[in-house]
């Protein structure tokens, strides 16, 4: 009831403040003989964390994971399996000027005012180290899902530059910018060179797809794919908004262009176009599932700002010192595909109580 | 686990299919000691309820409100309220036609798959008779929020034609169609009316707005208050997209424009814009919530489309019958604001328990 | 949150005051195509109501099952199943003498303390009357267990005279006293008879057993399936006390004869003794699963006692009246089956989940 | 869903095998700003732990706490508390002769029948260990109480020797036996010392009084006060049976013996007895809250049995090594305190959800 809990059979407890000992979680609900290594949950974790190019944030988090219970010799023993992973590299220092300052663009003044206390060092448990914990859930959790299906995560668009669109399902990451042209992370780094340059950071719209997705996933009502899915992805830090299929741009077609038809052709039934995204009614159809979200820019910046304290003393010109993302964008992949790997794996157990 | 259950601690738990008995809920977690009256409850229920004038459906639902428990000369006893509404005007026969055949843009073929049954007329669980028991809910909860806290809800785009800006507060709902410019709606009502003629529908964004809410509600990491909204919005039918504040277009705002500054002035705490929309880290700052989604257009429709039935039998120019709204976006207003109103409650009384 | 739901993957909601409309449910989570009829619900409900001889409660409660949803020509369509069933012969005269009076026994006292109001009319949602909700939710899951897998109620002892031990499986119902003993069932109708001429009632002990249950029910530490059975019995109105297998019995016991020894012999492994009573670690074995509770006598009776109205007037020579039952554990038979029924069904889904 | 989470506003995840790396919990829900010490948590570790004298088990734990998040310098921030003790003592060597063995009175079988796979070393996630989750969980909840709440553990029994009856609080733990008689606690001694040289255990009953209790605790219905305690408590490794008040002893009483009569005087509304121990209609009354538990004889006992393997070999005279406890009921004692003061902590929580 913290919040800090996702899923419905298999169940993420998380926990963490940036700068304490140590960020982690619980997952249970994860069936048993599966098997799970350390080294194949940290290559997921690496990919999520910061220090990679010159690009993105030059904090060098050293993210090990270290697992304490739910596998012997690698193998689920359908008992919950708890890990952690260090705070090592946190840097309190940086944080000593906004003690007390309420940063524009963060949690601290609703945490404050929610809680009556918060930990400013790094964003406590606003942090995105948070993160972590997602990262390692839905790695895990994507072990539950078949062999075919496969969640892909792209950026398609940072400030005014959009990605050309693209079928490729390889070599999709360039230089870490999750794109597959070489001209857009070209024209990207140019955007984000400046936006450094001036103090500044920019947005992006990201795009996840599911390939192959088993059909009859989700619940009618309230608990619809979308909609959890949804709720996962607003979840991740500095999402503001999220579509799926042809999203916002429905107001621009008419019904009679809204609808994808379906034909039997060939032995299999076919629909002859997705633009619903791969869900009708809450519940997949078995096309791909499209869902794509917008991340604002990060609010650590050097431009300076003002803001007030906890003591409503007026703050002029503040600066924000740290190590930060110019495009936390780029960023929110990995999370986000672990949380569109954590919701599919839970709606897939769930969907085995639908028949005896 | 059927997902037809949404809330924390106030709980609302649905049932119903659009040609059974009736459709109704059980709200329970509800307060003790707050009035209540059947005619409240009818009031929103009229809003929601079909046939009001010529540019929805022009069936005629009688959708009367019955309540079974939880009431004591119309005050909470602090007990499970049963309530449920008759099924009285569905017209089987509309759905004669379409047995077995799975409708494009419907959830038929994705239900017949999860579930190995469904009933298929009036689109059986799938219809939109189940907002019925959202908007009773959500009607119930808002009697929880403090008394200057509004929930607003305006279209804001209807197919090609936008809604000017506008900050008024009242006479927001000429002719029904939930905007206060007059020409716009002219504009809308033409644009509905060749629409219908030629066998079409049409989508809408909208806009819902949340005035004076408390502060601090929402909780961390997955259970934000974007987040819940987000998921309760996504999953009204034929919702395709939920954005807060700025939403996607955040992606053309650098960071330094961005954040909303705070100010101490007058002895009150300002925020100097709200780009944010009224949320950070999840949790309300006080601002104006403000969130938008969008509705595709209406499935059903004359203008014939290409499908297979459950045998998978090709069929040819289906055209759908019935008596459908050519423009679903206007009704899902008051749905919306119900969604709305169950959501913050549920997290008010949530975060009574952060205090002792 | 209000105290009303039970389940995991079966979740019954339930709502009701006794002299209110009507009580009833909504059970949600059962798979879908399964066969459920109406009149077999009603022939449970049957055997749950008043009024059958002249050694239970006089009142003549037509108690006729309604379902509101979730059906489609008696097959379960996977959505929710609502039903009610009206009160139509509550007396509410029957209790205007107690109105404002805190019956000892009872739950007046600390349900008003509790929620600052009450219903005090047949004792509002403390009524025995929800028990209607149990035991349809109990018998409509009773549908997912095993063909062989049985519940038996039996009544074990009435005051002071104890029912012989018994192996049998039919004929156990004489006279409605759940005994297969024609002796003891003389022996307590003797016993009732002499406490309704003293206008006095009488406490039982009764057992449940589930011959042939599914190996593997139940989750570890918290969730174990002796812990869920004990909640859902204890939860059963005038409950005062749960044992499992030898139960209170084993501190009588040494460690060297507590233990189940096995063996396996004829290809089968086989338990040579059951006082765990079939659940070991809270995960079921394979054996009967045996189970004792008591009922605490009926509060309401003729002989006059001593109690405080809600002004804090001391009331003297409080005689109830109405037409209660001298021994509420005869009939708490039907309700105990029903809990033990939906326990079983519930943890079979979740067991489910513990394989791909 | 794998049974290792508990509560509903507070939550307790739960985590460990006996010889993995570590066991512990996540504990959310709990508000903000209150004081909890690492030092106050340890001094409830030690109660439990074994070792501490020669009538308990010879095993040395060092249970030591470590908290990883949720404290800002001893104060709670409202976020999710984790904490951990790490497996230190573990000795596997003692169960390398029972490897693949089912022992008698054990989890082993039925563990390996759920899930195909399980830790046989020290139990697993089977094991006691896993109450150290519990007994920290208890202990931070215990902060939530009133003052004057206080929560009372006594054996009341040992094998066929009874304790005195006995209204003091305090000097109840001679030798750690939770008793408060010098005679019977050497009468104890005396049956434990015969029980470890014959090589056999003995069981107990406990008794836990809450000294007291808020008024208004439970919810009506399905989560009763006496049914959460009883889920509670039965979930207790070892616990084969619960009571409440007069309990079991009920059906010795009548009806007119069975109520607790009311009175006001001297400004206060009282009760003249206790026989329902507290709670009437699921809801605590304000009396103290008395409930009693049994727990069998330890299985582990060097008395040979026979039993199998897991390859359907019949094995004969079986000893079970190891360091066990002749007599668990014991130390159950802080465990169930624990378990009570998380429980009552929660319903605390959830009460303040019943006003506005």
């Amino acid at each position: 009831m913290s919040g800090s809990c996702l899923g419905n059979i298999l169940k993420l407890s998380t926990f963490g403040e940036s700068h304490g000992n140590s960020v982690g979680g619980i997952l249970s609900g994860m069936p048993s003989n599966i098997t799970i290594t350390e080294s194949f949950i940290q290559s997921f974790l690496n990919e999520r964390k910061p220090g990679q190019n010159s690009f993105v944030s030059p904090r060098k988090e050293d993210d090990t994971i270290i697992i304490q219970s739910g596998l012997l010799n690698n193998i689920t023993l359908g008992t919950p399996i708890a890990f952690l992973v260090q705070n090592n590299n946190q840097n309190s220092k940086d944080y000593k000027n906004v003690e007390n300052i309420y940063r524009p663009g963060h949690a601290d003044y609703t945490w404050h005012k929610k809680f009556g206390i918060y930990d400013h060092k790094g964003g406590g448990r606003a942090s995105a180290r948070e993160t972590i914990a997602r990262v390692v859930g839905g790695t895990i959790a994507s072990t539950l899902l078949p062999k075919e299906t496969k969640v892909i995560g792209k950026v398609k668009q940072i400030y005014n530059i959009k990605a050309p669109d693209d079928n490729a399902t390889e070599g999709l990451n360039i230089d870490n910018f999750y794109c597959s042209c070489n001209q857009t992370v070209a024209k990207w780094q140019n955007l984000i060179k400046n936006a450094l340059n001036s103090g500044d950071s920019l947005g992006a719209i990201c795009e996840i797809t599911i390939k192959n997705p088993p059909i009859g996933l989700g619940e009618p009502v309230f608990d619809k794919l979308d909609a959890e899915l949804a709720k996962a992805i607003i979840s991740i830090p500095a999402v503001k908004g999220f579509e799926i299929g042809k999203g916002f741009d429905f107001v621009n077609l008419k019904g009679s262009l809204s609808r994808d038809e379906m034909e039997y052709k060939d032995n299999k039934i076919l629909y002859k176009t997705n633009k619903s995204g791969g869900i009708l009614g809450g519940i997949s159809n078995g096309e791909d599932i499209i869902i794509r979200y917008v991340v604002k820019p990060t609010s650590s910046i050097a431009t300076p700002t003002n803001t007030i304290d906890s003591n409503n003393n007026n703050i002029q010109n503040l600066s924000i010192k740290g190590r930060h993302d110019p495009c936390v964008g780029i960023r929110s992949i990995p999370i986000a595909k672990a949380m569109v790997n954590f919701i599919l794996a839970d709606f897939l157990l769930l969907q085995k109580r639908n028949s005896l």
